[in-house]
């Protein structure tokens, strides 16, 4: 009513209205974090001149991975903030496989320490994973079983239970999955969905049991399913995989109001480089989407899904998180504002940050002894079952090699390595020994820490003390990726739960395409990442041979099986 | 999964999908009350066939007051149900102003005795009334202030807060009154309004004090300020009171999901004849609203509005609420399901009540002596003020008269009546004493204790006598309409809170009637009705001259006036 003087009011803009789809010349004013006015005439304490720009409201990414980023907190955020992103769903899966519930309070501990004013600059809702482990056949830092679930989400702390990759479980019936679900609907907290050519019947079953979204369309087909059979689809524009293409031509009048945006697993350099959600949105236009639908994907759709009242527009009543772009075609982002505060300008962000490492995600990285011997193969036949990554992707054939025993161990055929996944959580000795065909590098080992989804240590080599050197380094190191050659050793840590660095992102992004660059100086093929390639060899839910630190898995058949192909 | 048999099988009917606007024929199974599965081949203990038909999600009002419709809440779901309302969000705002907060518990539990197999026919969402007594001028039954409100709300019966009428109090900053919303918002729960003409800055105060829903707009283009500044519009379609023919041409593929139906106020011979939201949703389809938008309104876009996750579509782990309709075009209810149970078919209820009638409800009208020699006006001057009420509408004019006075009472000049307003809640003994012109009645008087929204006594007649007799008759019948002429005497009881009938609905619509028109018959003119008129001429919030228990009220001045035009 103008009796008072506002705390900001951003004049000469446009405001970008998501209940109409309509662009209005007006200032907006602000007072204790709350659009209070729109109109003119406003006084207030800050102004902020927004002439030629058009306002949105703050974008959420409404499913992702924080570790993904490699990044700390405070880092990520510092790089997703001046994007435009104001508020993420994060399901802090890696964590809480490698700390337990414990990796989640970091992630939240570490984001309320960001301070811009009297604010936190970046909303997080945090998901409690749902399948820690993954599988049973593997050994992970955590466990959470539907008991722990439900005493863990009843925690105001946890927003919703996460993606609920367990499908396969779901649809079964499996009894201790559907507790979970169970417990997330007696909470009325919602759960986020994964579930990759679930269609038919199977997608029916996975509903019923109460998943909300998904983001893990295989086709055009399915997202035309999922959404009919009333999920909310979120459109994954991450730095492998990306449904943007596939789902533009799919938003239609009818179904606009039921698409989100996430980017799942975005990495630091394409953070840098392209951007968050402002960059999905960008791409959502430029594949023909008009303005408001992808704006809504991004704001308002995200608070209709979650049940954020008083979130993503920009209207009385609403809290002012807001983004001023260049237009709704680019979405060059210029400022942004929090609860009303300005936390980034020009791409630079306006926050401080409490860094935060708890004993909790340090020196997570417990390994039994490892030495050279570790590594040798004392295989009962000399047909043996060895990897073959399709280039491009996480994919693997099963081949089998002819190789020659000797002194306990086996003679490498040519582009063959060895692959171990040495236990880290518990020190617990067990390791994991199998073999890798054409991924092209000699001379040594390298090795990574994070490794989906049970992050155990994975070492691909062609030398045994190499391999059990990488070991070293990486127990040395808190975690990280590390390569050792002839006359050569590198480490890039990723100190923080083995699985993100607590160095600044520049230095995480250079410091990983260093390294990786080395690697493949010894040899790995392109179509491969040296390390992050590495990183899904052990995930045992991709087919069709993968490794953990109890042998290798047959995806398909869902059961170990040995070394030995004839056995 | 087809494993198990279902509870339901909904056979060969069109399935309406909410979420694309498209029609799939496929069958519906239920169990456990919720939807397990669209498609072919389900086995299920019952069956239903609804070859040629449409189904539609149940549906809900958005926004209604049980009370106007004068029946008992389990008579008023015999009606609505079999029309496919599968749930309201029901403000007790008149039972609440009468009996205090046992005036909703009534209606929540008198609902919970509903049942059909083992479940509740008609789901309530219960707001708590924001405004007991509507205002400080006039003696209600209850008073809820801003603590009493905080305490109330925390209770899970109540869903959210019920309409804040008094928008002039919001906009104008009342602490009391924003406390009430501050309440809301710190509980989480929403707030409905009610802002005719709150328009620019005054809409801008008024949302952002945190109400989300309106149902009271005066233009075209006041709906279209309300829906650009995030309001939820919630078309009325209610006795009096019809919006669709303002909101049909407004509802674009842009804004559609914003709008919700509701019926505000009904008479149970409307619900009888015309039926409920599936006569709204013909109106709006019969408007030009494409049929998806339509249904959306009374089923998925209220789930959004009230965050009622898994409510209002037809799709796998949605609550089972569904209506089988002829078409789209005429929504002919052929049956409803209610958590898969049939709860209505070809227009019959098909579920038991219990009747419920406590003690907080009856004999709850409660007078002080009065006698004729109560309704004498002993003026100290000759010019009295009068109300005339415009034909048709709710608003008064006020007149000067010139009277006789004669023995500590005045002559009535002609066409001219007395008005009482009694106070009925404590026996206090408060009368207040005003003139009508041109209501046409003579020759006795006649009364009703329903009257917006303090629910006193209000009495019309040319004869203090009838008038002292026509409270008599009240208060024997715990309330109701009452007439007495020469030789007659009529009274049809609302022994509930003296708003509502114990009687089945068809004698409550044809007793109402028949008094109404015995009450014709003593010259009310056309353009009144004899009762309801006369229930909002004691309503001190609609312009300009009224009359409550303590005298005249200047409604333009917000300040009560003396009788005598020139004190």
């Amino acid at each position: 009513m103008k009796r008072e003087t506002c705390d900001l009011v951003i004049r000469g803009g446009s405001v970008f209205n998501v209940f109409t789809g309509e662009t209005e010349r007006a200032d907006v004013a602000v007072a204790d974090g709350v659009i209070v006015g729109i109109g003119r005439g406003y006084a207030a304490k800050a102004e902020y001149d927004a002439a030629g720009k058009v306002l949105l409201p703050g974008f959420t990414d409404a499913h992702m991975h924080v570790e993904s980023t490699m990044l700390t907190p405070e880092e990520f955020a510092r790089l997703a903030v001046p994007h435009g992103t104001c508020a993420i769903v994060a399901d802090p899966h890696e964590l809480v496989n490698v700390c337990g519930v414990q990796g989640a309070e970091y992630l939240a501990e570490a984001f309320s320490r960001l301070r811009a004013g009297d604010i936190q600059p970046l909303d997080v809702l945090m998901q409690l994973p749902s399948c820690v482990p993954a599988t049973p056949f593997e050994t992970s830092g955590a466990r959470l079983d539907a008991r722990a679930t439900l005493q863990e989400l009843e925690k105001p702390a946890f927003f919703g239970l996460g993606e609920m990759m367990n499908y396969p479980g779901v649809i079964a019936g499996d009894a201790d999955t559907l507790a979970k679900l169970e417990a997330a609907k007696t909470l009325g907290k919602i759960v986020d969905g994964h579930a990759p050519g679930v269609t038919g019947d199977a997608l029916n079953a996975y509903l019923a049991a109460g998943v909300a979204t998904d983001h893990e369309s295989l086709s055009a087909d399915e997202v035309c399913e999922k959404l009919a059979r009333g999920m909310y689809v979120q459109i994954r524009c991450g730095s492998s995989a990306n449904n943007a293409a596939v789902c533009a031509p799919l938003m239609t009048a009818e179904n606009y109001t039921r698409f989100l945006l996430c980017s799942d697993d975005k990495h630091a350099a394409d953070l840098m480089e392209r951007g968050h959600i402002d960059d999905a949105l960008a791409q959502l236009v430029a594949l023909g989407v008009p303005a408001l639908r992808a704006v809504r994907a991004a704001t308002l759709n995200v608070a209709e899904c979650y049940s954020l009242r008083g979130h993503g527009a920009i209207a009385p009543g609403y809290v002012a998180d807001m983004v001023a772009v260049d237009d709704v075609t680019n979405f060059h982002v210029g400022a942004v504002w929090k609860r009303g505060v300005l936390t980034a300008e020009g791409g630079r962000a306006l926050f401080s940050a409490q860094p935060y490492l708890p004993a909790a995600v340090r020196d997570t990285v417990r390994v039994g002894k490892v030495t050279a011997q570790s590594f040798c193969i004392g295989a009962k036949s000399s047909r043996l079952r060895a990897m073959y990554v399709l280039p491009n992707e996480l994919v693997t054939e099963q081949v089998v090699l002819n190789v020659q025993r000797r002194g306990g161990d086996i003679v490498l055929p040519e582009d063959v390595c060895k692959l171990a996944v040495v236990e880290r959580h518990f020190a617990g000795g067990g390791i994991g020994l199998g073999l890798v065909k054409g991924y092209g590098f000699r001379g040594g080992a390298l090795g990574i820490s994070l490794s989906h989804d049970s992050h155990n240590l994975v070492v691909l080599g062609d030398d045994n003390a190499a391999m059990a050197r990488v070991v070293e380094l990486l127990k040395e190191a808190g975690g990280g990726m590390a390569l050792v050659g002839k006359d050569k050793e590198e480490v890039f840590p990723l100190d923080v739960a083995g699985l993100m660095s607590s160095a600044p992102a520049a230095d995480v992004a250079s410091g990983t395409a260093r390294i990786s660059r080395h690697a493949r100086e010894m040899g790995v093929r392109e179509g491969y990442d040296p390390f992050m390639t590495l990183a899904f060899l052990a995930l045992p839910v991709i087919p069709h041979l993968k490794l953990t630190d109890r042998g290798l898995f047959d995806v398909d058949a869902f059961l170990p099986v040995p070394l030995e192909a004839d056995a």
